[in-house]
């Protein structure tokens, strides 16, 4: 059976440019940043994800043999360039910032250093798990945020971009803390709680909704959240206090009954009233349907006894934001610090180091962006780049998903709660060093006497 | 090694359904519809997309040892059941609308018939399929109408939700009309052509871009389109000319010159008369950068003199809607048709089938939603759903992609064009037959009576 590895998944201008690369003797050292330009109505920081998902993928990068089959087939390609490519692996460095890290528009979070062609053929799929799950965990932190400590779960599996995305967006949510998903292989795989109970169709294959709702506990007796809005969302939870009430007698506890359509905020509060009523006040309300952070600071905000929120949807495929404007650019070749001029969209030539400067309090203050190798800005102030990968093998270890979870949360506290507003952030500052600058002023005089004659 | 299968790319709930289903002995026949409901803003039908993935996925459904231990680990399935899903596989049958068809808001677009449990446990993931690959080939129609009948080709691969989105995108691409993809794994599995030259990296990495230009042409002297916006668009036209007139001294010409930043109505045009000032009238504008279909309409509107789009992040993600409000509803258990009652959400009990009946001059007129087995509502009316799956296996071969694309241009000349105006189109008239609404109004009365006592 034909195999194609992910190395082929690239654009094809990446290999065109390494045959004309290769042909012209184009073979050295080149580093090329990663980076995010400006931010997305409503955001103010990003949370990294995705680099355990480029190691892996730099790990094994490796074209197939039906790989160059294909590109053989596509009648461009010399026959010696499709020999060599065969041999290609990644044999670079890279720095990076950890997964879960707290970062801002225009700072690198990943620099490659590595022979043109390889760093040059990674682009791709270096962009596409960057920007894919860097904007998953930033919204499922804002979630997070506006939750205020209540429980939240993933529930996106069904309207995730596929499958994979499944599966990654249940992981970048845990990360950015998440209490648990619905997602059953990204448990699996990941180690991360799963949470679940019925939905809408379970209810209407019984004959009546408490009929439903007894063959339920009758399962699972200590696992049980009914779903009460089949029919009625009142009329259900009166059944599920019925059936909490059979469960009693016979030595079990309901656990809650979550709420997915309709007015949440008093849907909520008239089902808490109800439970209470009937005794069962640590029986929780869940809600879910159609949330996000915005829906979720509002219930909050207003006191909504709801205990735990199922985000599917509008967190999964970030819809407000489902995209950053990402770049991974060029800048140093053989030694030459390189910067795209046009349009307004120049890039810092350089190799880079990003500072995180602390203010009183240990709270953060600015970073700043540095050229690799300066000294840091401030005594306390903490590098952010790391090398994570040396010519073409990790040198740490992927850390534990719940280390990432608790090192975001820490930064997060430390993260003036200004920056931290789910709408009207002002900006983080974020400083370009004395040396940066000089160094990009030169090269953008040097490029514009070169190429444009002034 | 673990592995974990897709059978376990599910939401937890439908698991535990499963156990209380097979615990009360409630194993009868399903039916589920899958549909889509309402419309996003701008949106005024829907490209269907998906059911090849769906129908691999369903047959090779079989939970793993790997999948079996890990439910195991959860502590809460009954060890009995948990042998029981070990031997579940695929059995039933399903009809659906060919991928590419146009189809609208609460059409069902796929059905299920099998023992609920099997039924119920595949929703996840077909939901995910349908509900994304929609989405995008729904997108990607509508850039492809914008561009009318110039070339458009999918430069989305960095930005998609995911490597296995990136494919995805790509195919649902195609279906609806491009051209061609930068996509080299997608146009290997699919055979869709590929297409791409030089990325700005490329430029920085010579000393000039002249330098850059000539490496190029040299490497491919009949496949090159150069990237003019490094430093300055118009100024990379003088080279890319001066460079054009080179190449045809060799025998070779200059395929097009690409501009991917700046203001593409005035630098196309800019870059066309120097072309045309240089004798270069065949050598082709191609734009790129942040286009979606509104931004390709007002180009071609403007007959700005650009030969081909490359359509990147806003198509690949549907920026405007990245989601469709899909529902995988129980219609019919144990031959007693079922709904949803509460809320705004009210489903249609009963299997259907869609009828698309032409008008005069075989224009598209109206859909009808009718009850399985009745009558075409009108002489020439066309049933759309269709048996691709029957006790678990594919009755129809997977189609050429070719063909779906072919079809789905053939049906979209049929759609009157006022439902494909991008923005304010009315909304397509999608009726209820008599049957069925007589069965819907039955069904909900018999609910009420039972259910709330009214």
């Amino acid at each position: 059976m034909t195999s194609y590895s992910d190395a082929l998944l690239t654009d094809l201008y990446e290999l065109t440019m390494a045959q004309a690369y290769w042909r012209s003797g184009v073979m050295g050292q080149a580093t090329f940043s990663l980076f995010f330009r400006g931010y997305p109505k409503d955001r103010s920081y990003y949370v990294f994800a995705g680099l355990e998902d480029i190691l892996d993928y730099l790990e094994r990068f490796q074209f197939s043999d039906d790989d160059i089959e294909y590109l053989r087939s596509l009648g461009r390609f010399d026959e010696e360039f499709l020999q060599y490519l065969a041999d290609v692996r990644f044999t670079g460095d890279v720095r990076a910032m950890r997964e879960g890290t707290v970062c801002f528009a225009d700072e690198p979070v990943l620099e490659v250093r590595a022979p043109i062609i390889e760093a040059q053929v990674i682009e791709t799929y270096l962009l596409n798990q960057a920007t894919f799950q860097t904007t998953i965990a930033t919204k499922a932190s804002r979630v997070v945020s506006a939750a205020h400590g209540r429980s939240v779960a993933d529930f996106g599996a069904r309207r995730t971009h596929g499958a994979d995305a499944a599966l990654k967006v249940a992981r970048c949510g845990y990360i950015a803390g998440y209490n648990a998903t619905s997602n059953v292989k990204a448990g699996a795989m990941y180690g991360i709680p799963v949470v679940g109970t019925m939905a809408h169709s379970f209810i209407m294959a019984f004959d009546t909704e408490i009929e439903a709702f007894r063959a339920f506990t009758h399962a699972f007796p200590d696992y049980a959240t009914l779903l009460v809005d089949t029919y009625d969302t009142l009329h259900g939870v009166k059944n599920a206090i019925e059936v909490g009430k059979e469960l009693e007698q016979e030595g079990h506890v309901l656990r809650g009954v979550r709420i997915d359509s309709g007015d949440l905020a008093l849907l909520g509060r008239e089902s808490r009233r109800l439970l209470d009523e009937a005794g069962f006040r640590d029986v929780g309300v869940f809600a879910s349907g159609g949330l996000d952070e915005y829906e979720v600071e509002r219930l909050v905000r207003e006191e909504t006894p709801i205990e735990g929120y199922g985000v599917g949807t509008k967190a999964a495929v970030s819809a407000d934001a489902p995209y950053l404007d990402s770049a991974y650019k060029l800048v140093e070749y053989a030694s030459r610090p390189v910067l795209k001029l046009s349009s307004k969209k120049q890039s810092l030539a350089g190799c880079k180091q990003v500072f995180r400067v602390p203010g009183p309090g240990s709270l953060y203050e600015k970073d700043v962006i540095a050229l690799l190798g300066e000294d840091a800005p401030a005594k306390r102030a903490a590098p952010l780049l790391e090398d994570v990968m040396s010519e073409g093998a990790r040198t740490v270890d992927p850390p534990p998903l719940d280390q990432l979870r608790e090192q975001l949360a820490g930064e997060l506290e430390r993260l003036p709660s200004r920056y931290k507003a789910l709408r009207g952030a002002p900006r983080y500052p974020v400083e370009i060093s004395p040396h940066l600058k000089k160094l990009q002023q030169e090269v953008v005089r040097e490029l514009r006497d070169k190429e444009l004659g002034e």
